[in-house]
């Protein structure tokens, strides 16, 4: 039998469905599932869905799977993060040769995956993470891939993702290299961080028309449908366009019958405790978070609503608001991505990881959830000018005065009527904060030293030189 | 020689006024430091500015230090945290007997403290963790103190330090049981990360009276002068004005003179990452937080603020906006509490340590940065109706629905001139969404599934079944 060219550990929707990928792709690939915890059939049903057998094979014997490899062997591990990646790592190597290739296409954590790279280091075993973004759909037709590790192992399989990959608009594919270590998964950690905050603009977008405003879902999509053909044309706005019209075998609207507690598997979190813990400011994701959080607080949220109910009744102009609230998504959405830009950068100085933003963005413009035409934008942005900070930039700084307005005016509205909008108004804060000459932090400089002893700097001193009070 | 009812081993500032402090209370003190790293005279000088030589006695050999004092020994650690903690310990454990007390009064990880107090369980060593507030005045004179751990030590420490402890108004001690494990020092972190957001709300409402009402240093001053006359009289806002008002050698005001640059030692980061870890919404302390890192993006702030410049002059009335600022002081501080407890408690339910609220009210009413008169009308509240919510209070909903219009009015109008008032605005967010009987985080849970088959419940259903779009 012919050899393969790849082989995919683990069989769930999107193992399988790159193997399909792959395969369409002209590559023959070797797919393994283990056949316990009622996973017994899962190769077997698999290959019964496969009509072409030279193109696919499946396997329910790790040594079968690895020896139906071609030498050089390449296994993309394609099962839960966590532990199961390091056993599923320890039962391969004894399997492996020298620069034999392992890939992690799942979501572990940045940390893990450098540890498990420099581990296999010593096997001479070449390692990569791989984000994969794109969801099964992504998988089967084109994801976006971020990977990052072994530059070896990149550059033999740089073809062959670039293959099954997400094409953007002028057929580059949105499979870029990331940097070494944890970048890889790293980058991808942050994708989700963006996706909560953008996801959280889209909702909360929704939910001023639909309160303020009292416009129904036909209504929203409507709008919605028509800002995607301005600037803010995503495949999150146009997927909540077809939820908005989505109807139920009752023939009742769908979001309507969905109950509004929100949940999270993580990914938004550790992106913002990751940028605590490096000083980078990451408001709007994190407001996103605190966003889910607080749905879950159903119980509360229903017995205040009777305590505490002041929403007033909206006596604006509709048609200004909507105008308003166009150009603050498109604001909020911006500064989210610079959020994520900021941190990724900070990362990659601090860690040597060399990550080039603009291969970030070529990843992220077609195949992945937070893909956007704004992404265009962000590249024609950082291609022009690189040694500027973003905000710098002139066509940022366009954008930003130009919607800056809209922005002020629509979160205020909605804070002076009652409806929440945690991520439009975090984006207030965080614009007036970083572009204000002066802050009040000399005040609180004062009361540290004066509780604490903690020193503080003057205007005009020497960086670093400590002073007190008294 | 008389031996001695506590040892204190360390002596930095905190140390040396809490030997103070012990002493001037009748009890007989032996401290210990070592005699490395530049720190050769240290007992030395201590021990010449005592003039009750029967009070304390001084050590250089932890031997000694040890021996100096009665059975049941009791050592209270005032060390740096970190490493160090551990090998203090080590160092005392061979000189302990049974049932001798240890007490870590530095500012360590609750985790750290759990840890070791499940370590010294294995040698009969009764463990505290115990977070001391209150800067080197309040060791002195009488210090916020948080204890938590051993409740045998507890019981056997309650008269000696509940003696050297701030007393409230009532003259009960500020220092009560927390609970057990690290729950101690797990009450003094969240402690700081309230300080974080209550000292950001004062600087914001200093910063909005400067740039926007123009008014300088001494009438910032008259006016929070009169405001901690009404109910806003607290610690910070008392240092507040004595910083205000204070001048350098030259006649300039102190303030004036500070880099606004601000520095954090971690205790607000930790805050956040441990509710984003138990799914709390912190905001205000977040916000507190990013502000602090947005304070030191110096070089951005100066060329941005160049880029950007839209505030706008503002053109309502003075006083209204003053008396809206009260307001929103008010209510923020409270959410900032509030926050605080609710993180309090869901760790307290998590970790089954019986954290009683009241007594956490009762150790922060006097002694420590956060002590102010709201914590009274807190303790109230709290007393007045345990089982309920804390928003669900009918004294919190009249001081809420009394303070709402200012606040709204305040952010509002911070938001329209471009002053950043970023804790102000995410009180308002927080506010908004946790009394919003409907949340669009149903839209959300529609985006997840249609993209990752994350899966929804559905209103009116069971709780925990879960559906899919199709």
């Amino acid at each position: 039998m012919l050899k393969s060219d790849i082989g995919i550990f683990g069989l769930g929707v999107m193992g399988q469905n790159l193997a399909l990928n792959l395969a369409n792709n002209g590559y023959k690939v070797s797919v393994y599932n283990r056949t316990e915890d009622g996973e017994e059939k899962i190769i077997e049903d698999f290959m019964g869905t496969i009509t072409d057998k030279q193109k696919i094979s499946g396997f329910t014997s790790v040594e079968d799977f690895v020896e139906s490899l071609k030498s050089k062997k390449i296994i993309l591990i394609m099962v839960v993060a966590g532990k199961v990646v390091d056993s599923v790592i320890e039962k391969l190597l004894p399997l492996l040769d020298n620069q034999d290739i392992l890939i992690d296409g799942g979501n572990s954590n940045y940390l893990d995956t450098a540890k498990r790279l420099n581990h296999l280091k010593n096997y001479n075993i070449d390692y990569l993470g791989c984000g994969i973004s794109g969801g099964s759909e992504g998988a089967l037709k084109g994801p976006s891939m971020m990977p990052g590790g072994s530059q070896r192992a990149w550059k033999y399989l740089e073809k062959m993702f670039q293959d099954i990959s997400a094409k953007d608009i002028n057929n580059k594919s949105c499979c870029q290299w990331m940097g070494v270590d944890g970048a890889g998964h790293f980058v991808k950690m942050v994708h989700n961080g963006i996706e909560y905050a953008i996801m959280q603009v889209i909702v909360e977008s929704y939910d001023l028309q639909k309160r303020l405003l009292r416009l129904n879902n036909n209504e929203i999509e409507e709008n919605m449908s028509s800002w995607k053909n301005l600037e803010l044309n995503s495949f999150l706005l146009n997927i909540t366009c077809d939820l908005l019209l989505m109807e139920d075998e009752h023939g009742d609207n769908i979001v309507d019958t969905i109950l509004d507690k929100s949940s999270q598997k993580g990914t938004g979190k550790d992106t913002v405790i990751n940028s605590l813990k490096y000083g980078i400011p990451s408001s709007l994701i994190s407001e996103a978070v605190n966003a889910r959080f607080i749905s879950s607080f159903f119980k509360n949220r229903q017995e205040l609503s009777e305590i505490y109910n002041s929403e007033i009744e909206f006596k604006g102009k509709k048609e200004l608001l909507l105008s308003d609230l166009y150009d603050a998504m498109y604001f909020s959405i911006l500064l989210a991505y610079i959020q994520g830009f900021m941190l990724i950068e900070e990362f990659s100085k601090l860690n040597k990881w060399d990550i080039d933003l603009v291969n970030v963005i070529g990843s992220w413009k077609a195949g992945c959830i937070i893909q956007s035409d704004m992404l265009y934008t962000l590249e024609e942005a950082l291609k022009d000018n690189l040694k500027e900070s973003l905000f710098e930039n002139n066509i940022f700084s366009k954008l930003f005065n130009s919607k800056e307005t809209g922005l002020r005016n629509c979160v205020s509205t909605a804070i002076l009527s009652g409806i929440p909008a945690p991520v439009l108004t975090a984006s207030v804060s965080f614009f007036d904060s970083i572009r204000s000459e002066k802050l009040p932090a000399n005040l609180i400089q004062a009361q540290r030293d004066f509780f604490g002893y903690h020193g503080f700097e003057k205007v005009g001193g020497q960086k670093g030189e400590v002073f007190h009070l008294s």
